[in-house]
């Protein structure tokens, strides 16, 4: 059996995950969207759904953690990255109709009580991405525990502004919270703390600077 | 039919898509957690599911609305009321083995692309948080449009914060984001930046003070 079949699969579980969650999403609605025949899902996933759900958070999880590592490991300047990230988020959900947010956090939410297996899946995702976003950070001159802070800061704001943003069908959540999180980078990377992308200054070199000493003027 | 039949029913409900979700929660379930007769949930609720979900999400999102709005309009310290409330949350996950979170956020996700009326019940939730935060932080002397910002993104960072929290076990996600927003509305208030409320200096009058003035020393 082709295993672009496969990759069908998983493809149309995680789109169906995001839109309606992994409780409301059937099997037969899985191998229709990604025309594939019934026998097939059971061939390539034994385990059926719990294993597929399985599959789809790690590939949908390393998906992102990607994202969530170039925003400071690939890119020049982490700060615009983190911009360019919260921005590109805002018109991703607008041109998907308020679709097409997080793969992961309606099913962590779905799971988190009621299957193990599952439960540990997310975990893993999430934990991924807070060493991929630490270890850019990092590598944009943050010490360890900053960094970890920072990335965890991001991903819980971008996670519930996705939720607000769908639920209001507004970008103004994730809007604000990019530039929350815009400003609380500058400041740990020692640049003035203006609020909002188009007030920022010439990009400088990101030298590390500890939170904890940001003083008002 | 008692009304307090009626609470029951409401009250199970939201205990059960706390844990489970939604679309994961059937209507047998319901009125056996609420010890209810089945026959009482349509004399209460004859939309069904659809219209009790949406009762759900008002008297729980009522419920929390409360919370935010005592964040400042109710507490002499909005700062300590911050810090407190994440705490609490932290608290109140640990106590109920990590399911005790937002009754609202799983409901939000799973219904935002496929059921309009529940969308907008979660909608109008989220956006009386956000006006009852907002009237909160103007009464401690922030502009209307720093409070309604700080407001969303704390709302965001909560609900992002318990997504991880739940996935991973532990309260660091919640942890970290509680003492970034503390940071944030130390900076708003004009307050030094400390981060992490063990490392306060004594508590201040809050004066007003936009974010963007904030320099780096």
């Amino acid at each position: 059996m082709p295993s672009d079949t496969r990759n069908r699969i998983v493809n149309a579980s995680a789109e169906l995950f995001r839109r309606q969650g992994y409780t409301g999403t059937g099997l037969k609605q899985i191998v229709a969207e990604a025309n594939a025949p019934f026998g097939s899902l059971y061939h390539f996933f034994p385990g059926g759904k719990e294993e597929l759900g399985a599959e789809v958070i790690r590939v949908a999880g390393a998906f992102f953690g990607r994202l969530f590592g170039s925003i400071a490991a690939e890119a020049p300047d982490p700060i615009a990255a983190m911009d360019e990230f919260f921005s590109g988020a805002a018109k991703t959900l607008i041109d998907t109709d308020y679709a097409d947010a997080c793969p992961i956090a309606t099913v962590a939410l779905e799971v988190a009580n009621i299957n193990e297996p599952m439960r540990n899946a997310t975990a893993e995702v999430f934990e991924a991405w807070i060493e991929q976003g630490t270890r850019g950070l990092m590598a944009a001159g943050l010490p360890q525990r900053q960094a970890r802070e920072i990335t965890i800061h991001m991903i819980a704001a971008l996670e519930g502004a996705f939720i607000l943003s769908r639920a209001t069908r507004t970008t103004e959540p994730l809007q604000i919270t990019g530039e929350a999180l815009v400003c609380d980078l500058r400041l740990a990377l020692g640049e003035p703390a203006s609020r909002g992308a188009q007030r920022r200054g010439p990009t400088r070199r990101a030298r590390p600077r500890p939170a904890a000493t940001a003083k008002r003027s």
